[in-house]
């Protein structure tokens, strides 16, 4: 039984594999937990506590092995069942079936879902884009739990009913709707909108 | 001179502000922090003391006016100069054109840049592409200090030049790329992977 991580060790453990994944190849890689931390804009007590709960030891001349961090990460936070489903396949979707099923992760998009006939039954990426009328059952007979939202705001409500019914316990939500789901259910929103109004205030 | 609040603050108040455009057309709307809290999945400590930090005050019977408060958000966070540029003219800057450009925000894509010759030249939703070549001169005359990075992975490398003579000064990072760039520029990284290893990671 792993022990529960924090929720921001974890999105930074994520982080950091995405980071250490282009040193992997060198010749015996090492790094220091301050270097990662600058490198991802982090601070360093946080960088160096998350190394901690991962259980890693750093060498004090030559900093943390970066396969070792790697390893680790896995073990800590890669688990089963880390298919998942896209619902809208629009730019935006299409552009996370390449991302997403080509970059260094252990999740994959297994399929996709919309309503427009022009593409259900067709293939993107090698993703099948199926009608939405058939996802309770394929995401029951898949065990998914995981989907991406990537539908225009208005239909957001017309597609939470599925969400439930389907048991999915996990979006990424890329609407500006506020998705009304059970408590247990994890929705991160991403909100293109909100992070510029972010940079923004801070360049001024 | 306004007051620096803290940048887990300004993120915040943008999401609430998207979140109360939604009720601003009710008639006198109110709402409780705690109810802010729960819609946004927050901590509602953390939600009364940005609304502190506003010098908003709250009626205890019917919570705080949302004109109020979307007027004190705009007025602390808003800035002059909230022109974009959009690096990157593919699937995922269309729709984030499509998306910005059409949502309740004061931040605009003005221009956007490829190396495409099918794009360069054209339009879309009335945003101009342009070439990459066209990229630090169009910054600079225009003052604008933001960019969207939509680009390949592997053209990133060949993209941070440009934005460091432009003078950029804050990036919304799409790509899984870390990006070197001067240590005052400042970077928001949005990685789907990271986002759905960390859902998952929670619904175990």
């Amino acid at each position: 039984m792993k022990k529960v991580l924090p929720r921001n060790t974890v999105a930074r453990l994520s982080q950091y594999r995405r980071l250490l994944e282009k040193y992997r190849y060198l010749h015996e890689p090492f790094i220091f937990s301050h270097d990662l931390a600058r490198m991802l804009d982090l601070k360093p007590v946080n960088v160096r506590h998350d190394l901690m709960l991962l259980g890693v030891s750093g060498d004090r001349r030559r900093g943390y092995s970066v396969s070792a961090l790697l390893e680790k990460i896995g073990e800590n936070i890669d688990c089963l069942g880390q298919g998942v489903v896209l619902i809208g396949m629009g730019r935006l979707g299409m552009s996370l079936i390449d991302y997403i099923n080509n970059s260094n992760t252990t999740m994959t998009i297994v399929a996709a879902f919309d309503i427009d006939p022009e593409k259900v039954g067709k293939e993107f990426d090698g993703v099948p884009c199926l009608g939405i009328d058939k996802m309770t059952e394929f995401i029951q007979k898949r065990k998914l739990y995981t989907a991406i939202l990537t539908v225009p705001n208005d239909s957001t409500t017309d597609i939470l009913p599925f969400l439930r019914d389907a048991g999915i316990r996990g979006v990424l939500n890329y609407t500006s709707s506020h998705l009304v789901l059970p408590d247990k259910v994890i929705v991160k929103n991403v909100d293109a909108t909100s992070y510029l109004e972010e940079i923004a205030y801070f360049i001024k």
